[in-house]
Protein backbone atom coordinates (compact mmCIF):
# COMPACT_ATOMS: atom_id res chain seq x y z
CA UNK A 1 0.00 0.00 0.00
CA UNK A 2 2.52 2.86 0.65
CA UNK A 3 4.55 1.73 -1.94
CA UNK A 4 1.37 2.83 -4.46
CA UNK A 5 1.69 5.32 -6.49
CA UNK A 6 -0.07 8.28 -5.60
CA UNK A 7 -1.83 11.59 -7.74
CA UNK A 8 -1.18 14.59 -5.64
CA UNK A 9 -2.54 18.27 -6.82
CA UNK A 10 -0.66 21.18 -5.08
CA UNK A 11 -2.12 23.97 -5.00
CA UNK A 12 0.54 27.27 -4.38
CA UNK A 13 1.09 30.96 -5.25
CA UNK A 14 4.51 32.71 -7.31
CA UNK A 15 5.95 31.19 -10.14
CA UNK A 16 9.83 31.14 -9.96
CA UNK A 17 10.70 28.76 -7.60
CA UNK A 18 7.74 26.70 -6.70
CA UNK A 19 8.35 23.71 -8.35
CA UNK A 20 12.07 23.79 -6.62
CA UNK A 21 10.00 24.00 -2.70
CA UNK A 22 7.98 21.38 -3.20
CA UNK A 23 9.86 18.66 -5.05
CA UNK A 24 12.41 20.05 -2.12
CA UNK A 25 9.56 18.37 0.68
CA UNK A 26 9.23 15.17 -1.85
CA UNK A 27 12.82 14.99 -1.63
CA UNK A 28 13.21 15.30 2.04
CA UNK A 29 10.61 12.41 2.48
CA UNK A 30 12.73 9.85 -0.43
CA UNK A 31 9.60 10.46 -2.32
CA UNK A 32 10.32 8.63 -6.18
CA UNK A 33 8.23 11.21 -8.86
CA UNK A 34 7.70 9.28 -11.49
CA UNK A 35 5.53 12.17 -13.60
CA UNK A 36 4.84 15.66 -12.48
CA UNK A 37 2.78 18.32 -14.82
CA UNK A 38 2.46 21.93 -14.53
CA UNK A 39 -1.44 22.80 -14.65
CA UNK A 40 -1.27 26.42 -13.74
CA UNK A 41 1.57 28.67 -13.61
CA UNK A 42 0.02 31.86 -12.77
CA UNK A 43 1.58 33.96 -9.88
CA UNK A 44 -1.94 33.98 -7.97
CA UNK A 45 -2.33 30.04 -9.10
CA UNK A 46 0.07 27.84 -9.48
CA UNK A 47 -1.10 24.03 -9.55
CA UNK A 48 1.31 21.29 -10.16
CA UNK A 49 -0.10 17.27 -10.72
CA UNK A 50 2.92 14.62 -8.90
CA UNK A 51 2.58 11.14 -9.50
CA UNK A 52 4.86 9.92 -6.52
CA UNK A 53 5.89 6.91 -4.92
CA UNK A 54 6.27 7.12 -0.71
CA UNK A 55 8.36 5.06 0.87
CA UNK A 56 7.20 6.63 4.91
CA UNK A 57 3.39 7.31 4.35
CA UNK A 58 1.94 9.46 2.56
CA UNK A 59 0.58 11.35 5.79
CA UNK A 60 3.80 13.37 6.45
CA UNK A 61 4.62 14.45 3.08
CA UNK A 62 1.10 16.20 2.54
CA UNK A 63 1.36 17.66 5.77
CA UNK A 64 5.11 18.63 5.14
CA UNK A 65 3.22 20.37 1.79
CA UNK A 66 0.82 22.19 3.23
CA UNK A 67 2.94 23.56 6.07
CA UNK A 68 5.02 25.62 3.25
CA UNK A 69 3.87 29.15 2.77
CA UNK A 70 3.32 28.81 -0.65
CA UNK A 71 1.08 26.09 -0.70
CA UNK A 72 -2.70 26.77 -0.27
CA UNK A 73 -4.08 23.17 -0.64
CA UNK A 74 -3.18 19.83 -1.79
CA UNK A 75 -5.40 17.00 -3.07
CA UNK A 76 -5.16 13.55 -3.17
CA UNK A 77 -6.24 12.57 -7.07
CA UNK A 78 -6.39 9.76 -9.18
CA UNK A 79 -3.49 9.19 -11.28
CA UNK A 80 -2.81 9.83 -14.96
CA UNK A 81 -1.14 6.50 -15.82
CA UNK A 82 -4.36 4.33 -14.27
CA UNK A 83 -6.68 7.01 -15.97
CA UNK A 84 -5.20 6.79 -19.59
CA UNK A 85 -2.59 4.14 -19.75
CA UNK A 86 -0.54 3.65 -22.75
CA UNK A 87 -0.77 5.46 -25.74
CA UNK A 88 -0.89 4.89 -29.45
CA UNK A 89 0.05 8.11 -31.39
CA UNK A 90 -0.95 8.24 -35.40
CA UNK A 91 0.46 11.35 -37.24
CA UNK A 92 0.54 12.27 -40.82
CA UNK A 93 -2.72 13.10 -43.24
CA UNK A 94 -6.21 13.62 -42.22
CA UNK A 95 -8.46 11.44 -44.38
CA UNK A 96 -5.62 8.55 -43.42
CA UNK A 97 -5.38 9.54 -39.78
CA UNK A 98 -8.82 9.24 -39.59
CA UNK A 99 -8.97 5.54 -40.43
CA UNK A 100 -6.19 4.53 -38.49
CA UNK A 101 -7.92 5.90 -35.37
CA UNK A 102 -11.59 4.05 -36.40
CA UNK A 103 -9.55 1.31 -36.37
CA UNK A 104 -7.09 1.63 -33.20
CA UNK A 105 -10.19 3.66 -30.97
CA UNK A 106 -12.51 0.37 -32.11
CA UNK A 107 -10.00 -2.49 -31.25
CA UNK A 108 -8.33 -0.49 -27.82
CA UNK A 109 -11.98 -0.74 -26.51
CA UNK A 110 -12.14 -4.18 -27.05
CA UNK A 111 -9.17 -4.47 -24.97
CA UNK A 112 -9.98 -1.57 -22.24
CA UNK A 113 -13.04 -3.91 -21.43
CA UNK A 114 -10.84 -6.87 -20.17
CA UNK A 115 -8.78 -4.33 -18.41
CA UNK A 116 -6.67 -3.03 -20.30
CA UNK A 117 -5.93 0.75 -20.27
CA UNK A 118 -5.33 2.24 -23.77
CA UNK A 119 -5.79 5.61 -25.67
CA UNK A 120 -4.87 6.78 -28.95
CA UNK A 121 -3.35 10.37 -29.77
CA UNK A 122 -3.62 11.84 -33.31
CA UNK A 123 -2.40 14.75 -34.80
CA UNK A 124 -3.10 15.91 -39.14
CA UNK A 125 0.25 17.26 -39.88
CA UNK A 126 1.89 18.08 -43.17
CA UNK A 127 5.44 18.31 -44.38
CA UNK A 128 8.59 16.68 -43.71
CA UNK A 129 10.43 18.70 -40.98
CA UNK A 130 7.26 19.06 -39.04
CA UNK A 131 6.16 15.63 -39.42
CA UNK A 132 10.13 14.71 -38.96
CA UNK A 133 9.84 17.29 -35.19
CA UNK A 134 6.83 15.33 -34.03
CA UNK A 135 8.25 12.21 -34.44
CA UNK A 136 11.10 12.64 -32.69
CA UNK A 137 9.27 14.61 -30.09
CA UNK A 138 7.06 10.96 -29.04
CA UNK A 139 10.15 10.36 -27.10
CA UNK A 140 8.99 12.87 -25.00
CA UNK A 141 5.42 12.25 -24.67
CA UNK A 142 4.40 10.36 -21.38
CA UNK A 143 3.27 6.73 -21.48
CA UNK A 144 3.78 6.60 -25.50
CA UNK A 145 4.10 2.89 -27.06
CA UNK A 146 3.44 2.88 -30.58
CA UNK A 147 3.41 5.35 -33.37
CA UNK A 148 2.00 5.37 -36.74
CA UNK A 149 2.85 7.21 -39.90
CA UNK A 150 -0.36 7.29 -41.76
CA UNK A 151 -0.19 9.15 -45.14
CA UNK A 152 0.96 8.71 -48.81
CA UNK A 153 4.36 10.01 -49.22
CA UNK A 154 6.64 10.49 -46.17
CA UNK A 155 10.90 10.26 -46.19
CA UNK A 156 13.81 11.77 -45.52
CA UNK A 157 14.46 12.93 -42.19
CA UNK A 158 11.00 11.42 -41.08
CA UNK A 159 12.89 8.47 -42.05
CA UNK A 160 15.66 9.18 -40.03
CA UNK A 161 13.23 10.19 -37.21
CA UNK A 162 11.43 6.90 -37.16
CA UNK A 163 14.89 5.21 -36.74
CA UNK A 164 15.88 7.12 -33.96
CA UNK A 165 12.76 7.15 -32.08
CA UNK A 166 12.54 3.03 -32.85
CA UNK A 167 16.40 3.12 -31.35
CA UNK A 168 14.77 4.61 -28.15
CA UNK A 169 12.37 1.36 -27.43
CA UNK A 170 9.17 3.18 -29.52
CA UNK A 171 7.32 0.50 -32.05
CA UNK A 172 6.76 2.45 -35.04
CA UNK A 173 4.05 0.61 -37.83
CA UNK A 174 3.85 2.50 -41.53
CA UNK A 175 1.27 2.31 -43.79
CA UNK A 176 2.35 0.74 -46.77
CA UNK A 177 2.81 4.14 -48.97
CA UNK A 178 5.66 6.21 -51.64
CA UNK A 179 8.79 7.25 -49.60
CA UNK A 180 11.91 5.50 -47.32
CA UNK A 181 9.89 5.56 -43.89
CA UNK A 182 8.03 1.59 -44.85
CA UNK A 183 11.60 0.57 -44.93
CA UNK A 184 12.74 2.39 -41.59
CA UNK A 185 9.26 1.09 -39.48
CA UNK A 186 9.00 -2.22 -37.47
CA UNK A 187 5.72 -2.87 -39.09
CA UNK A 188 3.92 -2.06 -42.90
CA UNK A 189 0.59 -2.56 -43.26
CA UNK A 190 -1.55 -1.22 -45.84
CA UNK A 191 -4.97 -1.12 -44.64
CA UNK A 192 -5.34 1.83 -42.47
CA UNK A 193 -8.09 0.32 -40.19
CA UNK A 194 -5.80 -2.44 -39.73
CA UNK A 195 -3.13 -0.84 -38.98
CA UNK A 196 -4.86 0.91 -36.11
CA UNK A 197 -5.95 -2.52 -34.81
CA UNK A 198 -2.49 -3.74 -34.85
CA UNK A 199 -0.65 -1.22 -33.60
CA UNK A 200 -3.07 -1.73 -29.84
CA UNK A 201 -2.41 -5.38 -30.34
CA UNK A 202 1.21 -5.13 -30.33
CA UNK A 203 1.25 -2.91 -26.71
CA UNK A 204 -2.58 -4.95 -25.11
CA UNK A 205 -1.13 -7.43 -22.52
CA UNK A 206 -4.40 -8.40 -23.25
CA UNK A 207 -3.70 -9.65 -27.07
CA UNK A 208 -1.49 -12.39 -27.86
CA UNK A 209 0.35 -10.62 -30.82
CA UNK A 210 3.91 -10.13 -30.82
CA UNK A 211 5.98 -8.86 -33.35
CA UNK A 212 8.90 -10.91 -33.29
CA UNK A 213 6.84 -13.61 -33.45
CA UNK A 214 5.38 -12.28 -37.29
CA UNK A 215 6.69 -13.95 -39.81
CA UNK A 216 6.05 -11.09 -42.43
CA UNK A 217 6.92 -7.53 -41.98
CA UNK A 218 4.41 -6.11 -44.57
CA UNK A 219 0.73 -6.71 -45.15
CA UNK B 1 14.17 36.13 -28.29
CA UNK B 2 15.15 35.72 -24.94
CA UNK B 3 11.96 35.46 -23.50
CA UNK B 4 10.93 32.65 -26.14
CA UNK B 5 10.03 29.04 -24.26
CA UNK B 6 12.90 26.85 -24.72
CA UNK B 7 12.97 22.80 -24.53
CA UNK B 8 15.68 21.26 -22.92
CA UNK B 9 16.01 17.73 -22.01
CA UNK B 10 18.57 17.15 -19.00
CA UNK B 11 20.30 13.96 -18.92
CA UNK B 12 21.26 12.81 -15.49
CA UNK B 13 21.99 9.90 -13.00
CA UNK B 14 19.56 9.14 -9.54
CA UNK B 15 16.33 9.16 -8.43
CA UNK B 16 15.45 11.00 -5.81
CA UNK B 17 15.92 14.61 -5.29
CA UNK B 18 16.79 15.04 -9.01
CA UNK B 19 13.79 17.05 -10.02
CA UNK B 20 14.79 19.24 -6.88
CA UNK B 21 18.18 19.94 -8.00
CA UNK B 22 17.44 20.45 -11.83
CA UNK B 23 15.12 22.82 -10.55
CA UNK B 24 17.31 24.59 -8.20
CA UNK B 25 19.32 25.61 -10.60
CA UNK B 26 16.40 27.11 -12.95
CA UNK B 27 15.04 28.70 -10.35
CA UNK B 28 18.64 30.59 -9.73
CA UNK B 29 18.48 32.01 -13.04
CA UNK B 30 15.02 33.15 -12.36
CA UNK B 31 13.38 30.41 -15.38
CA UNK B 32 9.81 30.23 -15.74
CA UNK B 33 9.22 26.74 -15.72
CA UNK B 34 6.18 26.20 -17.97
CA UNK B 35 5.61 22.54 -18.50
CA UNK B 36 8.19 19.69 -17.17
CA UNK B 37 8.32 15.85 -17.81
CA UNK B 38 9.75 12.84 -16.36
CA UNK B 39 11.00 10.94 -19.64
CA UNK B 40 12.92 8.32 -17.70
CA UNK B 41 13.67 7.72 -13.43
CA UNK B 42 15.41 4.94 -13.43
CA UNK B 43 18.94 5.59 -11.33
CA UNK B 44 21.10 5.06 -14.16
CA UNK B 45 19.19 7.38 -16.23
CA UNK B 46 16.84 10.21 -15.56
CA UNK B 47 15.80 11.91 -18.44
CA UNK B 48 13.81 15.59 -17.49
CA UNK B 49 12.06 17.21 -20.14
CA UNK B 50 11.28 21.01 -19.58
CA UNK B 51 9.97 24.13 -21.39
CA UNK B 52 11.00 26.96 -19.95
CA UNK B 53 11.09 30.70 -20.11
CA UNK B 54 14.95 32.38 -18.99
CA UNK B 55 14.97 35.98 -18.67
CA UNK B 56 18.77 36.14 -18.13
CA UNK B 57 19.70 34.10 -21.59
CA UNK B 58 19.67 30.44 -21.96
CA UNK B 59 23.57 30.08 -22.39
CA UNK B 60 24.19 30.76 -18.17
CA UNK B 61 21.65 28.25 -17.47
CA UNK B 62 22.45 25.55 -19.68
CA UNK B 63 25.97 25.92 -18.36
CA UNK B 64 25.14 25.43 -14.85
CA UNK B 65 23.12 22.88 -15.19
CA UNK B 66 25.77 20.68 -17.01
CA UNK B 67 28.33 21.91 -13.76
CA UNK B 68 25.97 20.09 -11.65
CA UNK B 69 27.67 16.33 -10.94
CA UNK B 70 24.27 14.83 -11.29
CA UNK B 71 23.82 16.05 -14.85
CA UNK B 72 25.40 14.00 -17.93
CA UNK B 73 24.10 15.99 -21.18
CA UNK B 74 21.81 18.85 -21.52
CA UNK B 75 19.74 18.88 -25.26
CA UNK B 76 18.18 21.65 -26.47
CA UNK B 77 15.02 20.47 -28.56
CA UNK B 78 11.49 21.35 -29.99
CA UNK B 79 9.02 22.15 -27.20
CA UNK B 80 5.98 20.23 -27.66
CA UNK B 81 3.46 23.17 -27.50
CA UNK B 82 5.04 24.08 -30.63
CA UNK B 83 4.89 20.37 -32.02
CA UNK B 84 1.46 19.13 -30.56
CA UNK B 85 -0.54 22.37 -29.80
CA UNK B 86 -3.79 22.27 -28.39
CA UNK B 87 -5.57 19.08 -27.24
CA UNK B 88 -9.03 17.92 -27.88
CA UNK B 89 -9.95 14.62 -26.05
CA UNK B 90 -12.83 12.41 -26.82
CA UNK B 91 -13.99 9.68 -24.64
CA UNK B 92 -16.78 7.36 -24.63
CA UNK B 93 -18.23 4.08 -26.65
CA UNK B 94 -15.58 2.66 -29.31
CA UNK B 95 -18.03 2.80 -32.08
CA UNK B 96 -18.72 6.80 -31.58
CA UNK B 97 -15.26 7.60 -30.28
CA UNK B 98 -14.50 6.61 -33.64
CA UNK B 99 -16.76 8.58 -35.40
CA UNK B 100 -16.09 11.82 -33.48
CA UNK B 101 -12.19 11.31 -34.28
CA UNK B 102 -12.75 11.22 -38.16
CA UNK B 103 -14.59 14.52 -37.77
CA UNK B 104 -12.04 16.21 -35.41
CA UNK B 105 -9.05 14.63 -37.16
CA UNK B 106 -10.22 15.47 -40.72
CA UNK B 107 -11.18 19.36 -39.33
CA UNK B 108 -7.88 19.81 -37.18
CA UNK B 109 -5.92 18.57 -40.51
CA UNK B 110 -7.74 21.74 -42.13
CA UNK B 111 -6.72 23.69 -39.48
CA UNK B 112 -3.33 23.07 -39.10
CA UNK B 113 -2.44 23.43 -42.98
CA UNK B 114 -3.02 27.15 -42.47
CA UNK B 115 -0.77 27.53 -39.02
CA UNK B 116 -3.00 26.47 -36.37
CA UNK B 117 -1.82 23.09 -34.20
CA UNK B 118 -4.47 21.04 -32.87
CA UNK B 119 -4.02 17.26 -31.88
CA UNK B 120 -7.09 15.21 -31.00
CA UNK B 121 -6.86 12.36 -28.27
CA UNK B 122 -9.25 9.31 -27.94
CA UNK B 123 -10.16 6.91 -24.97
CA UNK B 124 -12.20 4.13 -25.34
CA UNK B 125 -14.14 3.84 -21.77
CA UNK B 126 -17.17 1.95 -20.07
CA UNK B 127 -18.64 2.69 -16.68
CA UNK B 128 -19.55 5.23 -14.89
CA UNK B 129 -16.97 5.77 -12.16
CA UNK B 130 -13.80 5.20 -15.10
CA UNK B 131 -15.85 8.13 -16.75
CA UNK B 132 -16.39 10.39 -14.17
CA UNK B 133 -12.46 9.53 -13.37
CA UNK B 134 -11.35 10.25 -16.61
CA UNK B 135 -13.64 13.89 -17.03
CA UNK B 136 -12.08 14.93 -14.24
CA UNK B 137 -9.06 13.92 -15.09
CA UNK B 138 -8.80 15.96 -18.63
CA UNK B 139 -8.60 18.85 -16.18
CA UNK B 140 -4.50 18.10 -15.44
CA UNK B 141 -3.51 17.15 -18.85
CA UNK B 142 -1.83 19.74 -20.22
CA UNK B 143 -2.58 21.67 -23.35
CA UNK B 144 -6.44 20.62 -23.12
CA UNK B 145 -9.09 22.66 -24.20
CA UNK B 146 -12.04 20.88 -25.37
CA UNK B 147 -13.75 17.52 -24.44
CA UNK B 148 -16.24 15.20 -26.33
CA UNK B 149 -18.06 13.23 -24.63
CA UNK B 150 -19.41 10.07 -27.09
CA UNK B 151 -21.76 7.44 -26.02
CA UNK B 152 -25.20 6.50 -25.68
CA UNK B 153 -25.74 7.00 -21.78
CA UNK B 154 -24.15 8.81 -19.26
CA UNK B 155 -25.23 10.95 -16.20
CA UNK B 156 -24.76 10.68 -12.15
CA UNK B 157 -21.63 10.54 -11.12
CA UNK B 158 -20.27 11.66 -15.06
CA UNK B 159 -22.40 14.71 -15.24
CA UNK B 160 -21.01 16.13 -11.92
CA UNK B 161 -17.27 15.46 -13.33
CA UNK B 162 -18.61 17.44 -16.20
CA UNK B 163 -19.92 20.14 -14.41
CA UNK B 164 -16.50 20.56 -12.13
CA UNK B 165 -14.35 20.47 -15.74
CA UNK B 166 -16.55 23.22 -16.64
CA UNK B 167 -15.96 25.30 -13.76
CA UNK B 168 -12.39 25.21 -14.40
CA UNK B 169 -12.37 26.73 -18.07
CA UNK B 170 -12.72 23.57 -20.27
CA UNK B 171 -15.48 23.06 -23.13
CA UNK B 172 -17.07 20.59 -22.98
CA UNK B 173 -19.56 18.51 -25.76
CA UNK B 174 -22.05 16.07 -25.68
CA UNK B 175 -23.04 13.88 -28.33
CA UNK B 176 -27.06 13.77 -27.78
CA UNK B 177 -27.62 11.06 -25.89
CA UNK B 178 -29.67 9.48 -22.92
CA UNK B 179 -29.03 10.81 -19.27
CA UNK B 180 -28.01 13.93 -17.67
CA UNK B 181 -24.73 14.42 -19.08
CA UNK B 182 -26.19 16.32 -22.20
CA UNK B 183 -28.11 18.87 -19.73
CA UNK B 184 -24.77 19.25 -18.04
CA UNK B 185 -22.89 20.81 -21.32
CA UNK B 186 -21.86 23.39 -23.61
CA UNK B 187 -23.36 21.99 -26.43
CA UNK B 188 -25.09 18.97 -27.59
CA UNK B 189 -24.46 17.59 -31.07
CA UNK B 190 -26.36 14.68 -32.78
CA UNK B 191 -23.84 13.73 -35.64
CA UNK B 192 -20.78 12.48 -33.97
CA UNK B 193 -18.88 13.56 -37.40
CA UNK B 194 -20.29 17.47 -36.84
CA UNK B 195 -19.34 17.21 -32.72
CA UNK B 196 -15.90 16.42 -33.40
CA UNK B 197 -15.89 18.95 -36.44
CA UNK B 198 -17.47 21.69 -34.39
CA UNK B 199 -14.86 21.13 -31.26
CA UNK B 200 -12.31 21.62 -33.32
CA UNK B 201 -13.74 24.87 -35.03
CA UNK B 202 -14.52 26.66 -31.20
CA UNK B 203 -10.84 25.77 -30.04
CA UNK B 204 -9.43 26.90 -33.43
CA UNK B 205 -8.14 30.50 -33.94
CA UNK B 206 -8.09 30.31 -37.61
CA UNK B 207 -12.21 29.17 -37.19
CA UNK B 208 -14.96 31.91 -36.92
CA UNK B 209 -17.08 30.13 -34.61
CA UNK B 210 -17.47 30.80 -31.09
CA UNK B 211 -19.98 28.93 -28.52
CA UNK B 212 -21.28 32.27 -26.92
CA UNK B 213 -23.04 33.68 -30.18
CA UNK B 214 -24.71 30.62 -30.91
CA UNK B 215 -28.72 31.23 -30.64
CA UNK B 216 -28.96 27.49 -30.44
CA UNK B 217 -27.29 24.70 -27.48
CA UNK B 218 -28.57 21.52 -29.74
CA UNK B 219 -27.64 20.86 -33.03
Amino acid sequence: MEQETVGLVVHAVGRTGVLHQLTGVIASHDGDITSVEILDNRPDQARTYFEVVVPNGLDGLVADLRALPIVRKVEIVQNLQKIYGKRIIIMGGGAQVGQVAIGAVSEADRHNIRGELISVDTIPLVGEQKLADAVRAVARLPRARALVLAGSLMGGEIEAAVREVRAQGLLVFSLNMAGSVPDAADLVVTDPVQAGVMAVMAVAETAKFTLERLKRRVF
